[in-house]
């Protein structure tokens, strides 16, 4: 598959998590050409703050693969990782890391803490930023825009 | 009992943790005068990087009281909560943090990103450092020694 495929499957994650009521976000770990974890949001229903897409997709690939460390894996998520999902991404010391739209509220690559270009990041992926960015805006403008409407 | 005894349980879960092979910090959360999880870092035996004890912790009060946000609980740990642990801490809407050592290295506390006086923090615990801060000094100090040496 080409990496806008892999962001594809990303975006198959978030609209599924919709659908559970979850903040629509997807994540996938790729190996190679292979896919190792792909995983949504599901802060709700596992009643977890930490869970993630990221963090979940992280273990998922972890446990699959028996290993800490992600070294040369690479991760997609639709939309830019929060500082928890930043820190545990430079942890696992995954190669790049691929998002859809920037997250100025939350996010913590190239918004907020810019956790990356600090110096208690240890390792940074290389990052490569917008890829389906407006589809990824969009979809939670309206998850958002139908909450408050309920 | 009283705070210094929930953080004494704290240092017994990074005592454990440092028997497994694992860096040797530990985590309590408390609810009232309850202790609603302890956990010590298992990222070697999970293969998980993001296996803090904090994080581990999060999520067994989560799982054990049914709720995403621990809204009015404190957490205890030995040593300055990393980037990703601070932020988890923020996310889960902990009331307070306890922690031992600072962590210069790596801690996002008072340490690094210093995540809570951050726009992008939309919670931030009460903070008290330095509780039994030598103890949790040493015990890392000696850990990684022991390393070096093997």
């Amino acid at each position: 598959m080409k990496r806008p495929d892999y962001m594809a499957l990303a975006f198959d994650e978030a609209e599924a998590a919709a659908v559970r009521g979850e903040v629509p976000i997807g994540a996938v770990i790729v190996q190679g050409n292979q896919v190792v974890a792909r995983a949504g949001n599901r802060t709700r229903e596992l009643n977890d703050a930490t869970a993630h897409a990221e963090i979940l997709a992280i273990r998922e690939a972890s446990n699959r693969l028996g290993q800490e460390r992600l070294t040369g894996l690479d991760l997609y998520v639709t939309l830019e990782p929060c500082t928890m999902c930043a820190a545990a991404i430079s942890l696992a010391r995954l190669r790049r890391l691929y998002f859809g739209a920037a997250d100025d509220k939350g996010g913590a690559v190239v918004s907020g803490v810019r956790f990356y270009a600090s110096p208690t990041c240890h390792h940074a992926p290389d990052v490569y930023a917008g890829i389906g960015e407006t589809r990824a805006a969009e979809m939670l403008k309206s998850f958002f825009k139908d909450r408050r409407e309920l």
